[in-house]
């Protein structure tokens, strides 16, 4: 379920006289925008900026750019985007702004987006950037891993409850035998995990299970070829987001505020891309693993309009 | 263009009518089911169809299925769905009826049909097998031949005119070094050749035959591994279907209809997924080539009711 509180009825028009009126002058009225933007839903955001783009013949994700900064800005460009552009830019930062791809990211959208939703992303992102998700992907990384995430992305997975118990059984054998034999860079280990539907994919982790006595993850850690380490902590995450997606983001969300720093763009990722989706749901695996709250850790662990803006989205008033 | 012959008015219950006594009684009427379904488009076949169920309370395809038999009935099986559901039964019979997928199948859909008609494929193959394409090629191919495969029919091709030139050109280098070194599984190979844009990747093409002398699939003769043959016949196929699709399809038809015999699958396939798009322009390729026209090939190579109906969809009275 969504975390953020929004008004039914609001007038596009007002809010976009409001942004324009925070945004002049000396200085910007940062609580002012946070209070209106962070209060609206997915719909209603697109008819502000219509609005706005109407009124003042001016592009509202720009002026919103040009006004705020910081992880403060990153995070009000993403929330204020539609949906699928807000995809495609957190895919195309993930996969050109590093030397190798945030594989986790390219999970995160192949595994966790239905099929039709990494669909509409990979449109918007060809739109944006005049080049396919695919092409990108497999220019900017190498090997097994390249191979593992390609196919990853590139698999319109089956969305249906139809499952074969049989193919269940032997491919957690497939599995199970080229693990226990070390053959970590298998390509049936690939295969199986890239195109398999989810429905599917959670038996055959589940027949795992059951036969070898601990989940594939665990075992997944027993390789100690260092080459390997980026490919098998892909399989990992992958594995995590297909088989509960509120408790991997709890974990990134967890690892991203630490003792050694925060990782803003992981929290922010998490924070805009689930809140109108199961946030508060995550919120909830986060009290149970954490005995603290997200909203008490965020507060720790940013500040300013930051995290001013981020509880927001998380449900404060 | 089109080949088929078709009146612009048709009346899709007169048409289900007379399929219905064309199957009744005693043996079947093929020259009049010939004389109707041979001359309509798609549209007007999706009518009829519709127009039979709801007369009849029965299948059109179903009773057509049954009264038919042998090549004949294959064709018109193929013709008489629509065509996504058409698409989907041949890369099916591609993929799963033989040892090995059919490659060149896969390849066609995947290189010669736009991105949303591969994806429109993909949907109707989900629907009528309840999985996933990808699932199907990866489970049935191995190795090299399935890394590409999967690589191709899973990558969303950008389509667009723009072009790198500085791309072009360092990628028909690492073409080349991959090639002239026999490193013939070089993952870059791949990579380029799965991923790029259709205007990219003729491009490249282009680029290697300037800079090399020669195109890239003559260079790709050049080995000799035993293991690596349908890998290097896949890419190919490939830079084929990219590069010309008509000459394509006329080699197609050239090799399925020699003097050991003629490969009925491959002509029924070329013949119904082309006539209502391309194969006037394949026809004339075909002449060109063989100084034989397509029509009269098709006489000399096949019989019966399966021939008259090639030829009515080859455009003839």
């Amino acid at each position: 379920m969504s975390t953020i509180i929004y008004p039914e009825n609001t007038s596009p028009a007002a809010d976009a006289e409001a942004i324009r009126k925070a945004c002049q002058g000396w200085g910007t009225d940062e609580k002012a925008i946070i209070s209106i933007i962070g209060h609206r839903n997915a719909t209603q955001k697109k008819l502000i900026r219509q609005a706005y783009e109407e009124l003042y013949c001016e592009d509202l994700v720009k002026r919103l750019e040009s006004e705020l900064s910081g992880q403060f800005e990153k995070a009000v460009y993403r929330w204020i985007l539609n949906p699928r552009d807000r995809d495609a830019v957190i895919l195309h930062v993930a996969i050109k702004e590093r030397a190798i791809p945030n594989y986790r990211v390219v999970i995160e959208y192949s595994c966790i987006y239905s099929p039709e939703e990494l669909l509409a992303v990979k449109r918007a992102y060809q739109a944006r950037y005049k080049t396919s998700v695919e092409e990108d992907i497999a220019q900017y990384s190498t090997g097994h891993l390249r191979q593992f995430l390609v196919g990853l992305v590139g698999t319109y997975r089956y969305v249906g409850d139809e499952l074969n118990a049989r193919v269940a059984n032997s491919e957690a054998d497939i599995l199970h035998n080229a693990i226990s034999t070390k053959d970590f860079n298998n390509e049936e280990i690939v295969r199986i995990i890239s195109t398999r539907s989810t429905t599917q994919l959670v038996a055959t982790l589940n027949r795992y299970k059951d036969h070898y006595g601990s989940s594939i993850t665990k075992h997944l850690l027993d390789d100690t070829n260092e080459g390997n380490k980026e490919y098998l902590l892909a399989l990992r995450t992958t594995i995590r987001c297909i088989s509960d997606p509120q408790k991997y983001y709890e974990k990134v969300i967890r690892y991203a505020m630490n003792e050694c720093g925060t990782d803003e763009e992981s929290v922010t990722r998490v924070i805009v891309t689930r809140a109108e989706k199961d946030l508060k749901e995550i919120k909830e695996v986060y009290y149970k693993r954490n005995s603290v709250t997200l909203d008490q850790a965020i507060t720790n662990h940013t500040s300013g309009n930051y995290k001013a803006f981020l509880l927001t989205l998380l449900g404060n008033e």
